[in-house]
């Protein structure tokens, strides 16, 4: 049976010419690029090639690209290293923040700004910061305060919004540039105006903004300078380029500290050997995706309406999750009242259709999801939700027969119950 | 010019045949393991062949096989991971631990014990928990107590030491299975039976064992059990695998705490979508190697002893650094007092040979070997040091070009100073 792939925000499959020009990496140049001879120069060179290609694309300097495994690293990174960053070095200071955080003052504990439906790459890392007792890496935690911020009924946070909850104690803004489970985009570069002015009204120079850009990276315009940026996460799974390799932008000035520790690697931030091939691998599928992003945005947009208005006439109970138009091209996210996502996506399966429920991340634990219920969609619905993510091999007429099937699908699925 | 690489310990060159292992998990099999459909279940699937064919290598169980991008990360996640993990979760607690700290007491903090010679991966961990001011997580940090035990001339820990420093509060032993830089094979199996002795005696049973494993694995038995081990690092970078991916053995009943937080990948130890092409690859890797290792040892362990009797003969002030026979068959690591390493390592390259001053994670650094420093020799010695660490493609006639032209520069070098 002919599959019809409908995930790609899961993840997509590594485009030939990116296999192609990892190729030469694995057993040919194979050298390591700390190494002092010509092996060792090679791949220094073209580990160096592969950041300055991907820093042109996004108006950077090549030594604000760290390289590493992949989105959830540098979201981890990004939450992590700033906090570890804005701290005061000294002992003495220790005990002012600690002495702050038992009278529970809350206005002078440090504070991070994000929202409630972003990817748990960011939420978790937050939410560890949160704690009070002792941390994941064998310290005491002190309880960063964090403001999860509300989405609107569209999937669209308010830049409004956010500068309302930036407070003097506000070291990190993180709001992703578009959701990985509703595709709705966010007014990022908005709101790196309003960071922007309030840095410069309060003087508060160590507010850090990061944007989770790892779902828009195919579709949208990265260059850091329009959206006002200082960090900004990008991985190759989403974009035709091979899993297990990202990278984290990182501002020049903007100080973060380092989570995986061990080496001089990538600027000091991050230790490990270079994975020269899959870096590589990286800026190449990045190039393609990039020069592609608004051929492939069009063609898509318009598959992508097509899908919603034929959902339309053939299931009128679908409800469509996230703004009809800021949303990325390839994303489709519905609900379907009184039915069960697991089981479309079983059933859809069954008929050579591979779609999800929502992010594969948390695809083996039967949460709902937390994106459909931050839209303030009822347990139900978020149940019932089904997340169809288009890509470069989609045509209309995969998109014929999904609708066929999935009708048909939801029609019996009325007669049963 | 022809080249002779002898530089095997920093990278390998990937194994045509692991190529080949990954080559349909780019683009044909590229489906996310977390999917519920077809492409999913059938990368879930290869994943899930990968780690068998692993556990079985080590005498492990499937589930105690945790992928990771690396050496540096799973010997960050040991470290980490155990300290998180080890620290009582009440926030009464909080404050007792606190308080103790405060106090200086060291007696009732938590105590690790490794080796001063570790890979920096183990030791960098280390010394952020022992800092007392904040983490670089964004936390406070209290200032774990970190025993450094000193390493025998011979590059040998005694494990009479381990036993002699271990403590009621000690949660973890972190000592390497095969230094990086001099090769020499520490006694791990019986330091595996003194904790377990001091397990059974204290009822300790927070105390975990935790080896890097990065060098050995091309040459030595892994076997979990044989050698007593809770936790071990391996990786693909030093044995014909691809960079950019390891694993960390997590035994069954050992605590962990995850950091990277994102996702319920990897038995919720390790979040990120999981590369299926890099993870079936460095199974293959690590299948063909220690299939190979008793081969390769016997015929290694000839090369190395013809080349360091050839070196006595022509550059007789030549030091070998670490034990003799206890030590890699593949490594080869001496100083040229008078020489300068990086100048050897330059004349060298320019002839032909790549080879290596120590670890190639510091090699952009100016800092002496700390290795080559914890057997006791002088800076001068650490700082005129060199390795040589043969591999596979070796030959006798390339190590009789090596002494040839090495000679030759040592006694240019002689007549110049």
């Amino acid at each position: 049976m002919k599959r019809v792939y409908l995930d790609h925000a899961a993840t997509t499959p590594v485009d030939p010419h990116v296999e192609e020009a990892m190729r030469p990496f694995w057993g040919e140049h194979f050298g390591n690029a700390g190494g002092l001879y010509e092996e060792g120069r090679r791949a220094k060179e073209a580990l160096g090639q592969a950041r300055i290609k991907i820093a042109k694309l996004i108006g950077a300097r090549p030594d604000e690209i760290i390289f590493t495994s992949g989105g959830t690293e540098s979201d981890n990174l990004a939450v992590f290293g700033v906090a570890g960053a804005a701290l005061p070095g000294k002992k003495s200071d220790f005990f002012g923040v600690l002495k702050s955080d038992f009278e529970d003052s809350k206005a002078s504990k440090p504070h991070i700004i994000t929202a409630k439906f972003e990817h748990h790459a960011v939420l978790h890392p937050c939410q560890e910061l949160e704690k009070l007792g002792f941390s994941a890496r064998g310290g005491p935690a002190f309880g960063w305060d964090v403001t999860y911020l509300e989405v609107g009924e569209d999937g669209i946070v308010s830049p409004e919004n956010v500068k309302r909850f930036l407070r003097p104690e506000t070291v990190l803004v993180s709001i992703m540039y578009a959701n990985n489970e509703i595709g709705t985009i966010q007014p990022v570069a908005e709101i790196g105006k309003i960071i922007h002015n309030h840095k410069l009204e309060t003087k508060n120079d160590k507010l850090v903004f990061h944007t989770d850009a790892c779902q828009a990276a195919g579709y949208l315009d990265l260059n850091v300078n329009n959206l006002g940026v200082d960090l900004m996460t990008v991985n190759g799974s989403k974009i035709y380029g091979p899993k297990g390799v990202g990278f984290l932008y990182v501002r020049r000035g903007v100080k973060i500290s380092p989570q995986i520790l061990g080496g001089v690697q990538e600027m000091g931030l991050r230790a490990g050997t270079e994975p020269v091939a899959l870096n590589v691998g990286l800026a190449s599928a990045f190039e393609i995706a990039q020069g592609e992003k608004e051929k492939e945005s069009a063609r898509l947009t318009v598959l992508r309406d097509y899908f919603i208005g034929g959902l339309e006439k053939k299931i009128p109970k679908a409800v469509l999750n996230g703004h009809p138009i800021k949303r990325l091209p390839n994303n489709i996210n519905i609900s379907i009242p009184g039915a069960n996502g697991e089981e479309m996506v079983v059933r859809l399966d069954a008929n050579g259709i591979a779609c999800s429920t929502g992010s594969a991340c948390t695809s083996e634990s039967s949460e709902s999801s937390h994106v459909i219920l931050a839209l303030g969609r009822s347990k139900k619905l978020a149940d019932s939700s089904l997340r169809l993510t288009m890509g470069r091999s989609t045509t209309k007429g995969d998109l014929d027969y999904v609708l066929k099937v999935f009708s048909g699908i939801i029609n019996s699925y009325g007669a049963r119950n």
